[in-house]
């Protein structure tokens, strides 16, 4: 499937990794070309950041996971690079916190839908929200932009989603759905509109949850209520942008990096 | 040819209008992949300064047309990326200016070049310099990168490119050129190599130019000599990296921009 193997000794081994998973998504018909433009965008910010998971990404992620342990029905919301970058582990939260999982899309089609769905269920998510679910349209999006599951996104009380578009995002939130939203931009609408915002790259950011939900879900439910209370997104986004400002103004000093 | 048509009332309408237009110049075979993620990189800065044109890139663009009516032999370089932008305003750009338009391309394949070139002129570009022109090759690049016609880039005293490899920009600097550039990241070897750098996203820059041909082609050679005269490009640059720092230092003290 891929072109080139990257050597594990490449500085940025990682971050290959991650593209080749995209544009192997792109390969399969999971991924759109505006999708490999949005990664591009990320890939920008997660080098100012300096691609690792930040202590207000953790933050995020804790307090994310006790909400998805807490809800009375928690949706992971899938679109084509989330799936992509991480099918495996979309499955693996959801079993630990017991979330739906719902294949929602911006440039929704049916088969694209499919296709996902597959490539989830390949991945060993066995349970997903999909093409024959029973439909609701969000209203104050247009068809087919706004239609999601009855029994998912729609009488869902919180929505963990990834790079997902502004219009969306501000829609599930007048919904009255507590949003949690992956993505590296901390200036992009839904970064600024969600509840709790995950500024962290989207494979990390679910492997750092998977980790939590099987500390976290030990825990009691005042324990876990206490973590939602304590969160404070506006503190976190802006820990996210200090980050991003002091590592460009040491840049400035130093020339090289 | 869209699987979807985006909703004016988007807020980002312009900003994701214009991503489909690479997109659509993707599905043409005129935009490469790299071209996807190049684009995707650029959005990022413009994120961060706020999608608009700032005064330093008006500046760089009223010096750049004050260039391209007063030079001997004025060259536009095109790109893939720059095609699938612009088509139309690069036409009404050069018909303004008199400036020569050269299809010039990283990932040069002559198949590619056909297709832009096919592509420029079903959008009004009358005149082309295209893949029949009589070829020079630039001394310090591996061929086929090196390629330029020599009725263009060869014997240009002035070149227009945007979003431009950083080796390209040093090799036609190195050929003695004037050369502007069109670049969102003022970090790129383009920007920082170019006599002037526009730091701005290219349809907002071309269409900017285009307004301003028509006041400046009123203009004495005086007036337009003391245009370009006081211009300063490190100014400018310096000017540039200031936004994108009080807009991060801006959003680290408020969080929610």
């Amino acid at each position: 499937m891929k072109e080139l193997e990257i050597p594990k000794s490449h500085p940025r081994y990682r971050s290959l990794i991650i593209r080749e998973k995209v544009v192997d998504g792109f390969r399969r018909g999971i991924v759109v070309p505006e999708g490999l433009i949005a990664h591009g965008r990320g890939e920008a910010f997660d080098y100012i950041l300096g691609e690792k998971s930040w202590d207000f990404a953790i933050e995020a992620e804790k307090a994310t996971v006790a909400w998805l342990l807490t809800a009375s029905k928690p949706v992971i919301s899938v679109n084509g690079n989330y799936a992509a970058l991480a099918a495996r582990e979309i499955g693996e939260l959801a079993r630990l916190t017991g979330a739906i999982v719902e294949v929602n899309l911006f440039y929704r089609t049916e088969d694209r839908v499919a296709r996902i769905v597959d490539f989830l269920k390949q991945n060993g998510v066995d349970s997903v929200l999909d093409a024959d679910c029973e439909k609701e349209r969000i209203s104050g999006l247009e068809s087919p932009r706004g239609i999601v599951c009855r029994d998912g996104i729609w009488s869902a009380d919180f929505v963990l989603l990834a790079m997902e578009d502004g219009d969306r995002t501000e829609a599930i939130k007048r919904m009255g759905k507590i949003v949690s939203a992956i993505d590296l931009n901390p200036f992009s609408r839904t970064a600024q509109t969600a509840d709790i915002t995950i500024v962290d790259e989207a494979l990390r950011a679910t492997n750092n949850m998977i980790k939590m939900a099987k500390t976290l879900g030990k825990m009691s439910k005042e324990e876990l209520e206490n973590i939602k209370k304590n969160y404070d997104n506006v503190e976190a986004l802006k820990a996210s942008f200090r980050v991003i400002f002091s590592r460009l103004n040491e840049a400035s000093r130093k020339g090289l990096i």
